[in-house]
């Protein structure tokens, strides 16, 4: 199947917001989205984007089911690694269910890659679920490695009232 | 002991080198760091800088057993979460072995979380390594989550060959 991988633009805001609720609701943490269209189009798409995007696109002969063309997504943004230096991490990485199986996820993550290396980054960072073993197993297929599993890295995070109190260092 | 957050500066970079080591070694791995002070003054202080950081310093009266005054610091950058939206996450928390137990690193860690909610940030995100247990428990003391355990998050990484032959989509 043809298709082709773009960047993204502020009209692609609705689809990736759709993208987004599905993936959530893939990796069964729907309730956790907050993030709305309004949000992408304020943060990705103004000076000092915290975030770019690349699309998935088909022709219209082969839209899906419901009527769409834009069939999967990449967000990633440039970080740094004090050991490594620069480096890039991919936030998500979607296709569509019945686009799945056409190379179109890994067109996706090679673009990623291919960025990062041209904006001279050593290393692509992203997370994986882990009882998300077909994810899991494509990444570790492509070279990639679990280094929370092998060298012992956990991911945290502060939020809310926790993040609040932090800031205002009464803990 | 009186000590002091500021931003750091490009001659800031010698000193940020040099505990980025100290760090790495405390965790094990300092054959993994490849980044110089060069690299920082490029990557953090130029235009678009991949990074920011913050140093904590004492008075010439409390320096280090070597003369150091500046003996901690902080590395961290904006980035994305497609739940979430706006997120800082903390590369790095350091304070030097002889200056821990004054304040010094959760005044470093406030110090992020209050730059990150004035830009708007809904998280604050970083790693640990499971083996280190002071920190571990420092940082849930703080109300923060560990969501590889919770939830299952596995960190990733492509590096190397294995990030050239991705981007070139020959795997």
């Amino acid at each position: 199947m043809d298709f082709t991988i773009r960047a993204a633009t502020l009209e692609d805001c609705k689809d990736i917001s759709r993208m987004i609720m599905e993936l959530a609701e893939y990796e069964k943490l729907s309730d956790r989205v907050k993030v709305t269209q309004r949000d992408l189009e304020q943060d990705g798409f103004s000076k000092n984007p915290f975030f770019h995007g690349i699309i998935a696109e088909v022709p219209e002969k082969h839209k899906s089911k419901e009527g769409h063309t834009k069939v999967g997504y990449s967000l990633y943004f440039y970080t740094y690694s004090s050991w490594k230096g620069r480096a890039v991490y991919m936030e998500d990485l979607y296709v569509m269910p019945e686009f799945r199986g056409k190379g179109i996820g890994k067109a996706l993550m090679s673009k990623v890659a291919q960025l990062g290396l041209a904006a001279g980054c050593n290393q692509l960072d992203f997370t994986v679920l882990d009882w998300n073993k077909p994810s899991l197993d494509f990444y570790l297929s492509q070279g990639c490695l679990d280094i929370t599993a092998n060298i012992g890295y956990h991911c945290m995070r502060c939020e809310g009232d926790a993040l609040e109190r932090l800031a205002q260092g009464d803990t």
